[in-house]
């Protein structure tokens, strides 16, 4: 692909298939042990294997009374022990019930908890059941859980808390991690200064840089933040060469054939690079490619742009990279609450709402318009060719899926 | 509500209502200043209003000349000037065109920008154009994302990318935000021990306390680890004593009628505890109250019982407690792809997936199963009182919308 500028309009589909083809050719292999807590956003580095049984014996699900069924006919039992959870209990003396707490382990012998409830204590302190028992009830069976050997969690898991709730109760204290993919964020745009200072004229604020960096620690990622790619060649190459250490350049703000291109001039001098024309909307171009052995992906810069092509490409490019395998957002079927005449040649994300269990979008989709995304809740997908009557179902990617 | 206990099943709504009242009761009011990259997940204090126009000034979509329709009659055009982003143009010079580059001011007299794939430059330099120009054609205009005065995120708004970028493109390096919510998490149960610990007979791993410490701190909250609470009344309550400064004490496991409940001891004895039974499943017993003056919610302990408390109810009153509006998360409608014959007392939350578009449910529903919650993308909801056939229509709400 090296040089080349492809002409024809990449599927979304295909530009996805040749990233995942990128990422996989350049897996992230280090590791590194971290405590369970810094674990969060991390991705397992191997197999989370059960190396005890959950829970590690059976216990009862109630607060009540343990009773072996084989030796009792209906008379009132004396209560032989109590066991409270985190207690070992004694084997179950034949004749006789335990008191039980929940979560405390069932004594040998027993095999029915009847909830306290349904039980009376006489005044000789010897406890009558209300209603018929049933063996098992109310007892949680050891390995309901899991069992030793179980794969809990796959390699290539993104770490929640849910998912480090699992690790600390197999005991883990500590995790194996796929190390932190390193990403350069640099902008590019001599009209761009940074928030705070003063807007001299034909200038406008940089916002990219604080949403990339921001959603990129989101994604686990190490963060370097490039800053604004200066309108000079030589400094341009000093920046690049400065960034061999990092695992992907991601710019925003337009790679082109255009005069003052200096970030394509030291791509196509040092490494290689494609323009791709995305079948995509908003966000059409997407450069790809190297800077010495460095992966550069380059995002459109106008604000709405960058937000789907990184949602949509650099997000699970990124997760990839880091051996994430499912980094597909979750998508719903949802009612268009408007209709849409114009069939497009790029498949549209339209930022949008559920209002009354309809989809509908906000009023100003041009791709420099930010706003249009904050008010949204998540991306409507219009696919190229397509028109939309109302009621028409559309998918609906929320924003929630892609942020995080 | 103080001592009482309730015995009736509250209905999922009525509890929001009532935590919701008292998160407003206690509203976080205290505000701080932060940086912009450091107001990630955090709060605005005050509406976002635009000090300036977004864009400042009619600028160029594209590559391309910029003309001036009223005095062109499909003459080749002289370029009088060069505009690259960033630069402040001179006005229009009658009679001529000026080369202009995509986010570069559109000069004063020009009205139009045509592209420069339908421009040939001739060899005289002059500019002849191939296609019909139209006025305003490829011109971004002043304002169109925001003009002055405009609440552009209103005070409330939980600032993720997207808000950041906005406030970014108004030149915003700082913002007031309310500040953190101060959770204190306590574990109870004697049978817990921690992660990287031997089990004892009896004894199990606490996976609470760092599925809520992450869980909280990615909502934003500064979070107090206040550990396993002791087996024992006088520590209980020096424990509780010393967390007078945190906004909610969260605990886990059960706070009950029955023996060796310290944690209910101390709360009645120095402050109030509603028992609440919920008619959710699963996670009935919900204890609501105060020490002192430190409000109190205590979920239950078992792993999905916490998980779906903390998610449908606590988090939101969390978000509140910091005026967030929009607490609830997203749901979605989708089909079932399972029948549900019995009807309950309780709605449950089902931890489910969708394959194949439809919705399917882990096959061990156990409240005391975390593996559930780690295999699914959701929660498929099922009504009280109510049945599901094949393809019936189900709420369904996606983890991604409640674990940030």
């Amino acid at each position: 692909m090296s040089g080349t500028q492809v002409r024809r309009m990449i599927p979304v589909e295909e530009a996805m298939a040749q990233l995942m083809e990128m990422a996989e050719a350049a897996p992230i292999r280090e590791r590194e042990t971290v405590l369970l807590a810094a674990a969060s956003g991390r991705v397992l580095a191997d197999d989370l294997v059960a190396t005890l049984d959950l829970p590690p014996w059976p216990n009862s699900a109630m607060d009540g009374y343990a009773v072996c069924l084989a030796d009792w006919h209906g008379e009132p039992l004396t209560v032989s022990q109590r066991i409270f959870a985190g207690q070992a209990p004694e084997p179950l003396a034949p004749g006789t019930c335990a008191r039980i707490f929940t979560g405390a382990p069932i004594p040998v012998g027993a095999n029915c908890v009847e909830m306290q409830e349904n039980a009376v204590v006489g005044e000789d302190q010897r406890v009558r059941f209300t209603e018929p028992l049933v063996t098992g009830q109310n007892i949680r069976p050891q390995g309901q859980e899991t069992t030793v050997g179980d794969v809990v969690l796959e390699a290539g898991t993104r770490m929640g808390p849910i998912e480090l709730g699992l690790a600390a109760s197999l005991g883990r204290a500590e995790l194996d991690v796929v190390r932190r993919v390193r990403v350069a964020v640099l902008s590019t745009g001599d009209e761009l200064i940074e928030p705070g200072q003063t807007l001299g004229p034909g200038q406008i604020y940089n916002s990219n840089r604080v949403v990339l960096c921001n959603w990129l620690e989101r994604l686990g990622c190490e963060v370097v933040d490039a800053g604004i790619l200066p309108d000079n060649l030589e400094k341009t190459r000093s920046t690049l060469g400065n960034l061999g250490y990092v695992d992907l350049i991601l710019s925003t703000g337009g790679v082109s054939v255009g005069e003052a291109d200096f970030l394509g001039h030291a791509l196509r001098e040092e490494g290689e690079l494609s323009l791709w024309k995305l079948a995509i909307k908003p966000g059409k171009p997407l450069t790809v490619g190297h800077y010495r052995n460095v992966p550069v992906i380059g995002l459109p810069g106008n604000p709405a742009s960058t937000l789907v092509t990184f949602a949509l490409l650099a997000r699970p490019y990124l997760l990839r990279r880091q051996g994430v395998q499912d980094v597909v957002p979750l998508r719903f079927k949802v009612p268009a609450g408007f209709s849409w005449s114009r069939p497009g040649d790029r498949r549209e994300y339209l930022r949008g709402r559920l209002e009354q269990g309809q989809a509908v979008y906000y009023s100003n989709q041009s791709s420099g318009v930010l706003r249009s995304a904050a008010w949204a809740d998540g991306l409507i997908e219009i696919r190229e060719g397509t028109t939309v009557a109302l009621g028409d179902w559309l998918d609906f990617i929320p924003l929630s899926e892609v942020l995080g």
